[in-house]
């Protein structure tokens, strides 16, 4: 199951790529304009690397979590697979944000797109309490304490972007750049803890 | 053979989201009408949402085949490759559901879409009746009762499938609630038989 | 490398799908429209099932002779590459022979399909041969009139795929078909070596 | 990490053939068309092939580089994600060039292209000079001027791709040019090194 889940996170991380679009060479105004049209769609860029850093952070920790795993159930396969569902959905809100940014629907493309992060916070939580309560699917040798510490680390995960969901209603950019903020916020808590 | 065939069913349930289409910015009435376009984009979501559960549970039932596998033959290798074809082949009935499902066409769409299930599901019958049949090609410390029992659930698949495939030239939603409830069905049977 | 290579394999024979083309529903011309479009479109379909046909069977015979090699070098890797690259270029010659078959470029198209073929064949003809000239980088334990029949094997197809090129210029569909016979051939012929 | 590092590898290597693009049927001049069609078209193989090439030769590279790696910390994780940012990042400038390199706009694209590779080579010095230095997560099992080898090697990867950054302001063929037989420069130092 670990096997499998880490390639659908490297092929939805990699098909991220697909909804970069290159600028249509007739609709071009000049010959400096190749550089014009690619800085005007810094959205697609900012919204690419975002879905690219949380893809990836989500992918650390989910190994971090299998280390954990001694045996799984059907409860437990059901909610990787939920996990999985809303992993392979992310470039969807992605191309999204990408395409309405600077439009007056961008307040509605970047809830959805934090919405999503809101989902998967959730349901990386599930999954985890479910295998750890009661260390119910835990390896006995993990350590109580270190379990703990994990269970404390993600539960912050769906108060934060549920929190960059009210703010795509206030400022489109400041809710995206807390998306990366938070990808980035984890990808360091989530390496200290590891090397701890 | 087993970690190549988990590649294309990763692979597979992945490239499903490039079916979800973004609404065209240029084509909205208003700035609320991005929530109502991908609202009416709904038959897409459900048609995305089905055919991953199906790949997913596939690949579940898969992998537990292979556990019972102990040595390959040409025609088993040749069965697996045909259940791969149709494995891949997912995104193109998801697809032709999600552009018709509004449409005088949405029967066809909706009967090409469980015909493949129906497909999917009698290759899958075969390649473990194949491998199955006077415990020819199954691990010699698999209990005969274990290998009877998934003989037993997978042999309604096809005609469940066929049921969906009816039902589409009567009620296109009805056939498409079916084929989602079989995934779980077959999610639900798979995990508590794992875990019995 | 193996595994590499069977990722890359994987991925190129899923990719394949994307080649297929959902009827836009405003062009058809009536509520039965949808099956007539789809049957219009077989050579798709056809070349679909011949290009996976052929990277399936591409891949068993690839996973074949690593089973007898026992180290790498430069050469083996450059050449291994040079297969990854014609592996991964097949959906776009599919494509050209989906978009051409019913038009009078189909000749064009078909030909450069079936020369893909060709040069396949030859890179996994040199690739072999480099690894197995004098027994260089073959597995001792590896029985030498088993390397020869393999050698003898493979010597065949460049031959038979270059036979299907000549085709294109007479008859395309006699072409296809001898593409797909061979994938199919190579699958049964490479079969029964292995459960010899 | 270096199993999902490897799929990244492969996917983004095999998405790169859908920036092939089909000519279109009703776009073509006349039944000799195709093959001319496709001729123009060389830029977009060009690319196609410099690509592809290059990002092989990164996955050898990194495979290498893993070899000598015994342990990870937060940073090198860091590093090696940024790592693969680049390279799923790579389709992206291929498709530029082969959309702009018969433009006025070939110049920037092309070096937005080189560019690419510029940064690809710094991150992946960063990456192991952060690894090696002072044998920080280097396998003590390896031999020092081995270590040292490969540091060398590598230096020179960020100014030869420089030299095709600005190679790209003069001569963009010249530039592309330098690109693919850096790819295969560093394909047979590489080879050699390994062989040795």
């Amino acid at each position: 199951m670990e096997a499998f889940s880490d390639g659908v996170f490297a092929i939805a991380m990699t098909l991220l790529v697909l909804d970069l679009k290159v600028p249509k060479a007739d609709a071009l105004a000049a010959p400096a304009g190749l550089l014009t049209a690619l800085t005007r769609q810094w959205p697609t860029f900012a919204a690419y690397l975002t879905s690219f850093a949380t893809i990836l952070v989500m992918w650390v920790n989910h190994h971090k979590l299998f280390n954990h795993i001694r045996r799984t159930d059907g409860a437990f396969l059901f909610l990787n697979g939920l996990l999985l569902l809303f992993v392979t959905f992310v470039p969807f809100p992605t191309a999204l944000v990408s395409e309405f940014l600077k439009r007056p629907e961008a307040r509605t493309a970047a809830a959805l797109y934090a919405g999503t992060y809101v989902a998967l916070a959730i349901v990386f939580n599930l999954l985890w309490r479910y295998a750890s309560a009661g260390m119910r699917l835990i390896d006995p040798r993990s350590k109580p304490e270190e379990v703990r510490a994990i269970t404390r680390d993600y539960s912050f995960g769906p108060a934060f972007y549920f929190a960059a969901f009210l703010l795509a209603f206030l400022s489109v950019p400041a809710s995206l750049g807390l998306c990366l903020g938070l990808a980035l916020f984890f990808a360091v808590t989530g390496s200290t803890r590891r090397t701890a």
